[in-house]
């Protein structure tokens, strides 16, 4: 994050401190939030005279992606809301394998939120957005009475152009091959522990930060090694457990990784057993699985690591086999297997 | 509406009669969700197994657009929140003079929402996406608290091509000369009647159905005339008034309209009598006004009406003038100018 574009909220919180519910009527109240709120904000990409923007993309193969976020507390160690809002929805882009370009926001407001806090959240999107280099040119707001939203809910879809040559094969679970490895971008369990610890008030020795980060240029990264890119995963709702196991599934392929390999922060891994959490099911917010053959495993982490954050380091973590077709298989520290299941119930809900 | 596709749902709803707040949490139950639910409705084009929908394109030239989804109550007569989630956003991409491709859909639910309510939701989308001929491509759930929610929220992005030659001036209010037809396609008030009946379980002589209708159709038959199409736009949230204040304000002309040739139902008519409302300010969802050069505006009634629904008729209702710059001038049955401001406060929340 670079410094916020603002300390004032622009729009006159003294006369409008809270949202109403005009603020999401079509009428002079929701022109005014547009007009001083979001288009100071995200600027006049985010076409306020318009019902839709009108981008012409550099070429005609597309991503198009949709997340909501409705994380509790909307601020947290490491990120907030719109942090969220932003890298989520490129990260699912660049798994696509594309290069994320437009977004579209759409707020859920509920009566009463602080106009300061929701000028907070904006201000975030667009430096994120900024940083990333994605443009936020679409948008809406609507507001719901109080006491039947959360403060703010956002919704951004994305859009991202796919520049990998047509006749190269496609970045999805289907080009996964038995022998492949299982690259892991970084630690554990940040994201979910941070807002756990935030949720309940909790303080550790050292705050632990969401690892919220946009992945977009590490896959850029892949791409331009020229290796051949199997399947690009990030690892969020449901953990490392849930995300291996839709793989496992979905090509009836069996998924085998070390205990070893999978590095989880002290701090981490102490506060998961004060919570009673398994940071294999813990959701991360900037980390993602890169599935490619066996022998171009190396060039595959050098190059994630080129825009890792400092201390956070890929590794080849496990490997796809031919045997357990639809199973993630833990090789754990004692030297046993462990089958792992996909998450059942609710870990940590509202983590995202 | 077509008929629905399933009468029964097809996830158990003996074994999960409601949304838990597992559903959203990631692991089996949304799985199961999306498997056993989203997919039967929305096919397997709403791809379960990737993180981004993959799009080819045919042109580069695109509008997007958002638009969320809050109306209480959920349904309606003459539509429901999906119904109002695939047109709405199809309207805003069709207002941009595109030809609607892809929607992405994002659920917020609230925990304890029966499950078969997301059904007839779920399938009346699918069943209003395919008579538009749209994709519902990619997608999202999130399920928040008991009581953080109101059942459920939809938030739709959309992709749409544009399909008029580079060329042609665009299709923005900038596009607006003094001296231009403004065109309405149809009555008001029938939309925010339906709401408000529904909602405060008003019993009138007949039923007033929501207007709720896609407008792409009228918008390519108006495309296909060749006339000069200077600007589109929805009469959604805050009425016809707030619609056209918007533009006046946008091009700083005046807009002036007649009171006899803007359509009101009488049973409408008499509803907003009793609510104190004003058709005027009251939302629509299948009404939108074409501004056209005054000698190409017959043409292109016409062309509006092939679309309408039966007892819809498009009219000329007003002109763009020099005059009061900035302002919406209503010249009514009593011979005499009014000025019309945009809706201050709010007439109708959640109407959309």
């Amino acid at each position: 994050m670079t410094q916020p574009l603002s300390i004032t909220c622009p729009l006159p919180v003294q006369r409008y401190p809270q949202v109403l519910l005009a603020h999401g009527g079509g009428g002079k109240l929701m022109h005014q939030l547009i007009q001083e709120l979001f288009l100071p904000a995200f600027g006049s990409a985010a076409g306020s005279a318009h019902d839709a923007a009108t981008l012409v993309l550099p070429g005609q193969r597309m991503a198009f992606t949709t997340d909501s976020y409705v994380v509790k507390p909307l601020f947290f160690p490491g990120g907030n809301i719109g942090t969220l809002a932003v890298t989520g929805t490129v990260n699912d882009l660049a798994m696509a394998g594309s290069r994320p370009l437009y977004l579209s926001v759409g707020f859920i407001l509920e009566e009463g939120l602080a106009m300061e806090t929701l000028w907070q959240v904006v201000q975030a999107m667009q430096t994120t957005a900024t940083a990333i280099g994605v443009k936020i040119v679409t948008g809406d707001t609507k507001v719901v009475d109080r006491g039947k939203g959360d403060g703010i809910y956002i919704n951004t879809a994305g859009v991202g152009i796919i520049t990998t040559a047509p006749e190269q094969p496609p970045i999805t679970p289907l080009s996964i091959q038995p022998g492949d490895a299982i690259i892991l971008s970084g630690d554990l369990g940040r994201h979910g522990v941070a807002i756990m610890a935030a949720r309940e008030g909790l303080e550790f020795e050292t705050t632990i930060e969401s690892d919220c980060a946009p992945l977009h240029r590490s896959v850029q990264a892949l791409l331009a090694t020229g290796i051949d890119l199997h399947c690009l995963r990030d690892v969020t709702r449901g953990g490392l457990a849930s995300t291996l196991n839709e793989l496992a599934q979905a090509t009836q392929l069996g998924m085998r990784i070390e205990e070893t390999e999978i590095e989880v922060l002290d701090q981490v891994q102490g506060a998961c057993e004060i919570l009673g959490l398994d940071p294999l099911y813990i959701a991360n917010e900037g980390r993602f699985v890169a599935i490619v053959p066996l022998a171009q495993a190396p060039v595959a982490v050098t190059a994630m690591n080129q825009h890792n954050p400092p201390g956070v380091t890929a590794r080849i973590i496990g490997q796809v086999t031919p045997e357990r077709p639809g199973q993630l298989i833990l090789h754990n520290r004692l030297g046993t297997d462990r089958l792992v299941d996909m998450m059942s119930g609710e870990q940590l809900p509202r983590i995202c």
